[in-house]
């Protein structure tokens, strides 16, 4: 049994006291403690060494006072299994050296089983899992397959998605080869973490946002749905699942189709008319600006009001940013940010 | 009386015989001629001088047989006016060297008198529409006052909007100040284009999807309405107004409030979706994903059909890109584009 399980009532639609809260990319760079961590090893070391990776997962716990806890690690994990080189730069972000521009490059790439290729993995799921002490739920998570190939076909963070994009309108039949591969890697990937403990799931589909709608219907859409299914179907895993996309006010409703029972918002949508419109169907999390942490407490207590006052009374809510909290970010706006909607979303509740 | 004025029927939604189409930056870095002329002059010098000003705005007209002509300027052209120093690089785009930090700054900044700042341009609509000869229309246009802040703010093309973000949640005040003056300035200079002899204006808003509809409601509406509150109250100008976003799906019903008459569409929304819920009251432009033209032209007679499929019947829909040409595009592929809305188009019209 869980001593705070309200993230986990939140995506039940169950009743509450409060407004639970996390912070994605609670465990970053604008943690003087994390930085301290990252001095000591590079990234990748730190998200494949499972001592390491716990303590990054457990210090915006004890520091936010955060509802959930999410396992410290990246959705590139998994690729670099699939047998693509990536290097993590300071600047630039994640960088393949060698990007895929063949459908030979396509069919070479192997499905890893999360036993042989990421242990590191299960094992910081699981050793996070005992420190937690049953305090809060953990929230495993994964790229979903339309977002990875977009890393794996453009080589790095990209701003117009062009490559990815030449594929869809050029050689669609490649990338549903490489979606068709991600899904099986990302299936297995994820069941591995619900195996080992993870309570609730993300799936991050950050970059469908620059999707059309029917693009999405077909690049995207599919694939989720068939990994919701088969973590559903594999029968034990009955806790949340949560879909992200960073820019998806036009896609919500395609969302909600996905079987998602918490749909994560950006910060570009008013939460009131999510709420209209899939709110009979899914949870919301979100939606506040990460930008709004750069203001005063004051200003982020009445900004995290007005969102709480947008979506109303009930449960149904998981506050969020509405994308990852900026490495400039003061940490004590963090806490603020945690303690405001603590306080001020009581009153939302029965 | 002009040769063809399907555009301006369409922005009235008038009875047409097919669907006319011009595509954003059609002057642009995918054709040949573009960069002979840019290899003689930098692209300041092209936009001051109203005689290469006028080669290039033309280029596209009698290459692709589009239905609109736009004035080839930069939306910065009155930012620079106003005492600000700005360069325009060729890998970062433009850079202000001295962006704004203070809200002295702010002060110290002018309110530009066309004729005085910015004759070039003037001239320069007055020569296009003599070259023009009657034969299709001239649109006019400028940045909206919140685009331009992000500029001027964040001092160059940014990811995140991180500057501008901190002015709306710490300094609204400063913002505001700014807004007001660019307000002042895009009004005189939207009116010198008109009152030389632009046929329609367009304003972009290109970075305010970026913002959460209650910012834009606050930071990015409220002065796109008073420009062109001022543009009608000005007497003369009963032409159309276009207001275009780029990620605006969010906020389509705000920016039918702005008084334009058309609402410029990024390719991220399905214009079906659009035109219900505005399409009552205002024309539609867009909304092809840029990238589509990397594809065949047979790929592209496709994606194209099915945008003029989704409108539906009737005028009312000017069909564009829903962003920038990009500059890798092959000219025959503009060419393509243009043919096959012309040719597509007509079974949709009476």
């Amino acid at each position: 049994m869980l001593q705070n399980d309200r993230f986990l009532r939140a995506c039940r639609k169950e009743p509450l006291d409060y407004t639970p809260v996390w912070i994605m990319r609670q465990a970053g760079r604008y943690m003087k403690e994390y930085r301290a961590l990252r001095e000591k090893v590079d990234f990748l070391t730190l998200c494949k060494t499972p001592e390491l990776a716990t303590q990054a997962t457990l210090l915006p716990v004890d520091m936010l006072g955060v509802d959930a806890a999410i396992l410290f690690s990246d959705i590139l994990i998994p690729v670099e299994a699939m047998g693509m080189s990536v290097v993590f730069t300071e600047n630039r972000g994640p960088v393949f050296p060698e990007p895929l521009r063949t459908e030979a490059q396509v069919k070479a790439l192997s499905i890893p089983l999360p036993e042989e290729k990421t242990p590191f993995v299960i094992d910081a799921v699981r050793q996070i899992r005992r420190e937690l002490k049953d305090r809060i739920p953990l929230i495993g998570f994964a790229g979903a397959p339309y977002t990875l190939a977009t890393y794996m076909v453009e080589g790095e963070t990209s701003r117009n998605f062009h490559q990815v994009k030449r594929w869809i309108y050029q050689s669609p039949g490649w990338l549903h080869a490489l979606l068709e591969t991600l899904t099986e890697t990302v299936s297995l990937y994820l069941r591995s973490q619900v195996e080992a403990g993870a309570d609730a799931v993300q799936l991050f589909d950050t970059w469908a946002g620059m999707l059309s709608p029917d693009e999405y219907a077909e690049f995207s859409l599919p694939y989720t749905r068939r990994i919701i299914q088969d973590l559903r179907s594999a029968g034990s895993f009955r806790g949340p699942i949560i879909l992200y996309i960073n820019g998806g006010g036009t896609l919500l409703e395609k969302m909600a189709d996905s079987g998602a029972d918490v749909i994560g918002l950006d910060w570009r949508i008013d939460i009131a008319d999510a709420r209209k419109r899939i709110g009979d169907r899914v949870s919301l999390q979100g939606n506040l600006d990460p930008c709004v942490l750069y203001a005063s407490p004051d200003i982020i207590r009445a900004q995290a009001r007005k969102i709480l006052t947008k979506f109303g009374s009930g449960s149904g809510h998981i506050f969020n940013l509405g994308h990852g909290i900026l490495p400039d970010t003061p940490v004590d706006h963090a806490r603020a940010l945690v303690e405001a909607v603590h306080q001020e979303s009581s009153s939302f509740h029965e």
